[in-house]
């Protein structure tokens, strides 16, 4: 005798997949280090902030800057910049002290607008900075009369900031995308 | 009689979750126009290769370009992007035309690295050609001796293959993180 549909033995019922997205979410995040929240977040925004600060400093420093658009513009993303991370820095703090999670989607939607925001004008600062900085050292040699080593340190900061906000942009962009 | 548990009433057992991510996959993916293998992804990528064509045009036809390191930079980059766009127009192409899936997560990752750095290294040109342009023209006020026209077209051009080439990344990457 042959029986074997329909099952009628006692059987373990596993979970249901019920399409709510809300318990995909939770099946398959995972704490990376690096995501807001995470100490390894903190240290990522901190980094951004220190480096975003150093280049405002550095540029600054130098007094004829404002002669050249692309470096006030250098200025002006690294202010925003620095304000940016500063603030999640803040958020990540609170997140670690009070051990709240923050994977709300909103949440992970807006961090991740920010950052792309954020390090795209970083970047493009940091680019036309050196675009700017190789024409006066290599293609016109006019070191002499210009700050060279402190634009190029400025413009060395602002993609230091740049390689710190882009994994947390990353990771951000990860999650959202993988907790639709 | 209360004989609650265990079910032994023959049951329709329900699909089971077993974390294959092929399976999650399969449920999930939806065919979004932009992402390879559908025509919208074709057309950002012919639109790719035609402002990066453009680009090139415009410096190489500007016969002192080889004396600012940034605008030769440009050149390399959208040689180098307009290659990658041209090879993903015909995979695109192959893939219409036999009506295959690009789906492959090797596949997604293997365009998702390469439109990342294509399209990061043609921004950064741009960027630091719109640098050196609006130094010439605004800053220095110097469009008398040099063809100030081509390189504001060209750099336009260069963004506007940027522009083209983001949403494929974006797309790219959000596949290979929602199939995860």
């Amino acid at each position: 005798m042959n029986v074997s549909r329909p099952a009628v033995h006692p059987v373990e019922v596993p979970p249901l997949m019920d399409g709510n997205p809300e318990n995909l979410q939770r099946l398959r995040m995972k704490d990376i280090q690096g995501m807001p929240g995470t100490p390894g977040g903190l240290t990522l925004r901190l980094l951004q902030f220190a480096s975003g600060v150093a280049a405002l400093c550095v540029m600054v420093s130098t007094s004829d800057f404002t002669s050249v658009t692309a470096f006030c513009y250098l200025v002006a993303a690294v202010v925003l910049q620095s304000s940016w991370s500063l603030s999640l820095a803040f958020v990540d703090i609170y997140a670690l002290l009070v051990r709240r999670s923050l994977r709300n989607p909103h949440v992970v939607c807006f961090f991740t607008v920010g950052d792309g925001i954020t390090s795209t004008l970083t970047f493009a600062a940091a680019c036309s900075s050196a675009g700017i900085t190789v024409l006066i050292d290599n293609d016109l040699n006019n070191c002499a009369q210009n700050h060279c080593t402190r634009f190029e340190t400025a413009t060395a900061m602002a993609f230091l900031s740049w390689f710190a906000i882009s994994p947390s942009y990353l990771l951000n962009f990860w999650t959202m995308a993988s907790s639709r």
